[in-house]
């Protein structure tokens, strides 16, 4: 028998499949957030690729920003919760989680028994979070999923004067049209939304380990510039994008009393 | 004789040319601002348009955003000040201004002396501004100065729930593919502006009479959401526009002795 955890993003749906003495068994994801496609297609995915009988599944619990659309599941908790869980889960020393997401930044501070003890988010501006990669990789007619290789051939960071992703974008264009290097420009988006992401970190707080999630913890210019931006290592788990849906299956265990 | 009061914003410059005993004698605007273009471009066309000679004007005074890139000005002044003198010579009466620019918005409140005892700006973040109002005519594929006009035939207001341009313009869009009327989203469009600007108004204080200057008072939907979010009627003087150059023409008066 084994539990599911799905966590439903703004822009990605996320599953993990566990078996009953808490080891992954399954992991999918799907790039559609939420909505009525994205848990649909990551429920249906993780089940054909592993192989598993909805049968088989004891308990489904579902986090994220989409929770509430998801008929399927047995449960649902918040994503604070089920993100914290599962970073314990993949790196137990760590005491601030940095989360930056398609469209919010999160921080979170534990403690050393691993409650969270202080939280703050920023779901409201577009700047720091993916959204805001993703405006300027257009502006730079690339793709976001280029920009982390494509900073590690900056000879310079060109510094980005405006926070808001609209000026911000303003700016990007008015560089280009002066040649400046797409490689140079890209380090300096990467330095942008590091100087935000840091900024309300050092605000909710910060003690080692830390570690980073979300999407946007995929791209290696944004972990190298917060890394310098916080003046300290910061750990990117190769299962980070899953961290909560890990905690969400963690929780699921936790219901059927498999503790 | 005359003096010459330019204000130079982030999207438009300004100019207005002063008698010698205060009264208007020309003014121009054209749509360039900070730059090496729109400076330049509002002095050549107030000149040439009104046939006065650069050795009829005694004094020329520059002001605004971009009022450090103009070299022959003889001197220069805040906008806030140039704008708080400008508008209480068109209406004397006003306490509290209000000015919504294409990349800010700033409230200033007044003593019955007419000093200005309070001020708050907003120019980092382009929610409420004219780059807001710009972005979602694209959206709409229509022109920024059209918005006003069609919103008259907004048979309701669609609430636009987020705040920032980036993820409004997301939200705009989804609404179009739900074929929701264009102009009862413009409607929507004008009530977002004149929230976002409304709270900092409130944050600023406010004393009757009210006064909206700058581009965006130009559209008579922001007019109509903002006198509604405020529960009270706005002045909106039909030279509005030219309050800060107008305040840069007063000042200039008074530098050269002209009381
Ligand atoms: S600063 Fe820019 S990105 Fe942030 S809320 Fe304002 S408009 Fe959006």
């Amino acid at each position: 028998m084994y539990v599911l955890g799905i966590d439903i993003g703004s822009t990605a749906s996320k599953a993990v499949a566990m078996t009953m003495d808490k080891k992954i068994y399954a992991k999918a994801v799907v790039s559609h957030g939420t909505g009525a496609i994205g848990p649909k297609q990551v429920y249906e995915k993780i089940l054909s690729e592993s192989k598993l009988e909805k049968s088989e599944l004891k308990r489904i619990l579902v986090t994220g920003y989409g929770r509430f659309v998801f008929d399927d599941a047995d449960s649902q908790k918040s994503e604070i919760s089920c993100h914290a869980k599962g970073v314990l889960y993949l790196s137990p020393d760590v005491r601030t989680i940095i989360d930056i997401g398609g469209q919010d930044v999160k921080a979170i501070l534990l403690n050393d028994k691993g409650m969270i003890t202080n939280f703050v988010m920023n779901d409201k501006c577009a700047a720091g979070t993916g959204r805001f990669l993703d405006n300027m990789a257009k502006v730079l007619n690339v793709k976001t999923h280029e920009l982390g290789a494509l900073s590690e051939h900056a000879t310079e960071v060109v510094n980005i004067s405006n926070t808001c992703t609209v000026f911000a974008e303003s700016e990007v264009i008015s560089q280009l049209s002066k040649n400046v290097s797409v490689e140079n420009l890209i380090a300096g988006i990467h330095q942008s939304v590091a100087k935000r992401v840091s900024s309300l970190v050092y605000r909710n707080g910060i003690v080692k380990e830390v570690a980073l999630s979300g999407g946007v913890a995929l791209n290696k210019g944004v972990v190298k510039a917060l890394s310098e931006a916080l003046k300290l290592e910061i750990i990117v788990h190769e299962d980070c994008q899953f961290s909560g849906a890990l905690g969400a299956a963690l929780f699921a265990l936790e219901e059927i009393g498999q503790k």
